[in-house]
């Protein structure tokens, strides 16, 4: 089946679909000065951004795991999260403690969707109750 | 494709399945009192019945990421994983020290299992016989 | 849909294939000796191999995790994944820092990637020409 890359970088691609899923990369905030709960926010604007570029949204996240350099800015990240998440579709999520790349980055937020199939044309069932 | 959600929390869905995949949230014991080894049990129980409510089972299992607050904890974990493991059907396996969300949480285990597709009525080849 | 396992140990599969996708085990050197661009160039030998085993290559790899035993290692890491990557194919990434099994290890890699269908019979048309 096809794959197709998104947001490509030099050494990865920022998402990647195949056969129905999207895999998205670590994910870290654009803006490192901010703090942890500004840092989530940034990243989940992201998602969403990667998310319509592959032709879904955060209704069909499957699942996220989110690493944050510090386990104590689990409470600043969840306040960003509550705001962002669908609550009639919530992920599976894990939560661990990591260093990350750079020391600046707070949060790194990683995940798999789900894609939606292309809308087909509608069946021309009117046409054959004109037969 | 249909995403059903099972064991939804404030914030997660305990798993999320699409597709002929279930996709397991980060699963801690419920008795966080116990050692490595006894979480790891408590834990691997509860992902028996997130399989089993999504119609599948430990022989499915494709991939499980075990996270250990303290590695030196691998061998209490893995006396529990031998017990539990299906050798006939071992999922690929990542194990990693990371601190976790609520300190009293010695282990964290997340994965990926295949659901198979439902049993279908049998092709209806006798009657044809009699036609 | 039918499940194989490649590489097995006692524990774990090195890799598990199931509805086209290959989903790998932590990956570590079997050369723990070497400094973390060695081991970083041995597993992902190891990973080309077991993509080999089940039918695809680095090409269809879709994401990746990459955990270091010190985070400081990345730009060593870094230096065996330009030479090894596909730069017309990158895979999503993600880089963390976390404590390993073994001491020894500075690297492990997991992911999941892409099994191509197997190449059917090319369609008969050529026969229905001369008909």
């Amino acid at each position: 089946m096809t794959i197709i890359r998104f947001a490509e970088e030099a050494r990865l691609s920022g998402a990647v679909a195949h056969a129905g899923l999207l895999h998205l990369a670590g994910q870290v905030a654009d803006d490192a000065s901010l703090d942890a709960e500004g840092q989530t926010a940034d990243i989940l604007t992201q998602i969403d951004a990667l998310l319509a570029a592959a032709g879904t949204d955060k209704s069909r996240l499957l699942s996220v795991t989110i690493v944050l350099a510090d386990i104590g800015d689990a409470a600043a990240m969840n306040r960003a999260w509550d705001r962002w998440l669908d609550p009639a579709n919530k992920p599976a999520r894990m939560t661990i403690q990591a260093a990350l790349v750079d020391p600046a980055w707070r949060v790194e937020i990683t995940g798999i969707a789900a894609i939606p199939p292309p809308v087909s044309a509608p069946p021309d069932a009117g046409m054959n109750d004109l037969a």
